[in-house]
């Protein structure tokens, strides 16, 4: 079966086609600036790739444009559309009805219309997608691949917030977490690695890409995530601030006196491009660090430690830990970070063999001493593979 | 020599008199809503006590009250105002120019004033009272105890927040968190009881009472504690939330569209009472949820477990712990909270004798098991005594 995976930003779109006999990716591309000027696409397959610069009004349009370049003589891999047995959409929030991946149907499209308050910039996005793709392909089933999803199993202890319980009771104030996939993906893949059966481990696993987030996954289900009912909470990102006092919020609320602003600083203005003053870009912060910026050097110490720190009270939630896993652009490449990270965990049975982890990037390794009791690994992300697997399991059940 | 050591809040004071030479209290009390219908003293020395219902309208008349009571023939300690030595006052917010006690001159009351922003409530309080001191015993030496100074060891990694710098460089926006010197006491008993030197051990304590926060004590030195620039973040407490994700504070702003409502509902109607419903102090849970009130229990969770994450989170910032200390109200009293909360850590050392544990209330103990690699201890607090020598100390060299 074919699986187009598709993951719709309001004015973006980026899509994999899957071949699931083997599991091999056919052809993939991003539509940028959808309905603004200047809008784009690129696609490629393997090596070969195009990019086509002309007018984008919608996300009808560009998945027309899509299709069409699936189904190109030289850069397509479809001979005809018949070919597509399902389509996967990555949608940001299912809220709490939706705990695993769901095949679309209109009771799911008002799930997600639901959570709309909940991911404002995200589900109208996504939904766009929807709706483009069942137009464009009626017969073909449309499944939706939550980010939300994996997280439902925390325990109340976990996601719910010390404010009054009404805020859960009325508004479902209350951690969800996202990167969802990625941390089942990585999750999964590390107990393969390990060879034990997923119910049998404790894994903590470390998404650090521009976005991030660690979670707890107890016997296969996650029990705790950093990110919370938004995405700033937790470690530190890009832009976006990491666990803050609410009396800054509240100082920022006074200070600027608007709403809106007072979320973009938190949003777009803060983590590792407000602490440096440098960039939200890790490889810049390294860069500067080394240089002496103190600044920089301050900015990486304080992703380190929050990783770190994340770590260790995830496994006194669980009683221990038998794996950590790095992964996403920064857990996946920066050696540096990781052993910062690890250094002076031996407390809890974490050592990292350094000749492992030095130079290592964007492979699938065990870089723990092999006395480590904690074994830790960089398992390279694949979200979009594990919303083509949901995507067909769930299309040859319907 | 003797020290009256006062605590000022905005409608009350509290005292204890000390005889430095055996640390002993000669007599104590507190004066309840100072410029409020239905003021009232309670004074007492040893068992014995008074209750005296009389205006009093302000810090000048109720210190006025306590320095009569103090040399009350029958309740009194001193014959004569001239055997005080000093006069220690417990100061909330030192700001980052205050990282000890301090002899209190024109500067000092600068420093109080200029961190008002920081404290509004307490610091003016505060000040009323050294004021009033300055006017009825002018010659007396006053004492600042910062709630802030045992922190300001702690690293820029530890009190910068994921904001933009900015924020700090111009308005001191970072963390501070408070308790110090109970935190600062409890850790020097503890060195004492395990009868090694403060600089050589790793030591968490856990200040758990209607305000709450754990601080990491890396050879006699706070590295990281879990309150913030304000009084709101860490662990779960009696009226204030604990930890939460900005986009709630956001989320409550956009909803109840009032700053002074969305700061009241953090500080005075969140945490153990918000989410129990039941009441904000913890033996009124623990009735609760004994007789299996839900919400009651779920307080109960969230305050352990995030206790117990913290501790591990600062495990892995020292690399390591040595002991574990608990004071206050709830670490003093709640055997069942201590049990929670060090539960399932055998994996990085520690092992809670429950028969040391079980109904021990507000005595000095170790109630590890014998070969837990991370002594568990009980030490009730004292920072009125921490006050009274830190007050000595200075005027001594006065």
């Amino acid at each position: 079966m074919k699986i187009l995976v598709l993951n719709c930003g309001s004015s973006s779109l980026k899509y994999q086609l899957f071949d699931m006999t083997d599991e091999s990716v056919l052809a993939k591309g991003l539509v940028e600036r959808i309905g603004i000027s200047g809008s784009r696409i690129k696609h490629s397959k393997g090596a070969e790739s195009t990019v086509r610069e002309t007018d984008i009004p919608d996300h009808t349009s560009a998945i027309k444009l899509v299709l069409e370049l699936l189904q190109d003589a030289k850069l397509g891999a479809l001979k005809s559309l018949g070919e597509l047995g399902a389509v996967g959409h990555r949608i940001v929030h299912g809220g709490e009805k939706n705990d695993k991946s769901a095949l679309i149907d209109a009771s799911v499209i008002k799930d997600i219309e639901d959570c709309t308050y909940l991911a404002p910039l995200h589900n109208p996005a996504n939904l766009m997608g929807v709706r483009a793709m069942q137009t464009a392909l009626p017969g073909v089933p449309n499944v939706a691949a939550f980010d939300t999803a994996f997280h439902q199993t925390m325990p109340p202890k976990a996601y719910i917030y010390g404010i009054p319980y009404k805020y859960y009771e009325n508004d479902r104030v209350r951690r969800y977490s996202f990167h969802g996939m990625s941390h089942a993906y990585v999750a999964a893949r590390a107990a393969e690695i390990l060879a034990k059966p997923a119910s049998s481990l404790k894994i903590i696993t470390c998404h650090m890409g521009n976005g991030s987030s660690v979670t707890a996954v107890d016997g296969g289900r996650s029990v705790d995530s950093s990110l919370g009912m938004g995405t700033t909470p937790g470690i530190l990102m890009g832009t976006r601030c990491g666990d803050v006092d609410a009396s800054v919020i509240l100082y920022l609320m006074e200070k600027e006196a608007d709403l809106k602003k007072v979320s973009d600083i938190l949003h777009k203005e803060s983590g590792l491009l407000g602490v440096s003053g440098v960039s939200s870009d890790l490889r810049d912060i390294e860069e500067a660090a080394a240089k002496g910026d103190e600044r920089a050097k301050l900015a990486a110490d304080i992703l380190c430690t929050t990783v770190k720190k994340y770590i260790a009270s995830y496994a006194a939630v669980m009683g221990g830990v038998d794996a950590i896993v790095f992964t996403a652009g920064i857990g996946e490449n920066s050696d540096v970070t990781r052993r910062e990270v690890t250094r002076g965990m031996e407390f809890m049975g974490v050592k990292l063999d350094d000749s492992k982890n030095d130079g290592l990037r964007g492979k699938e390794a065990i870089i723990s001493a092999d006395d480590s009791k904690v074994k830790v690994m960089v398992v390279p992300t694949n979200e979009e593979l594990m919303i083509a697997r949901d995507t067909r399991r769930l299309a040859e059940k319907s």
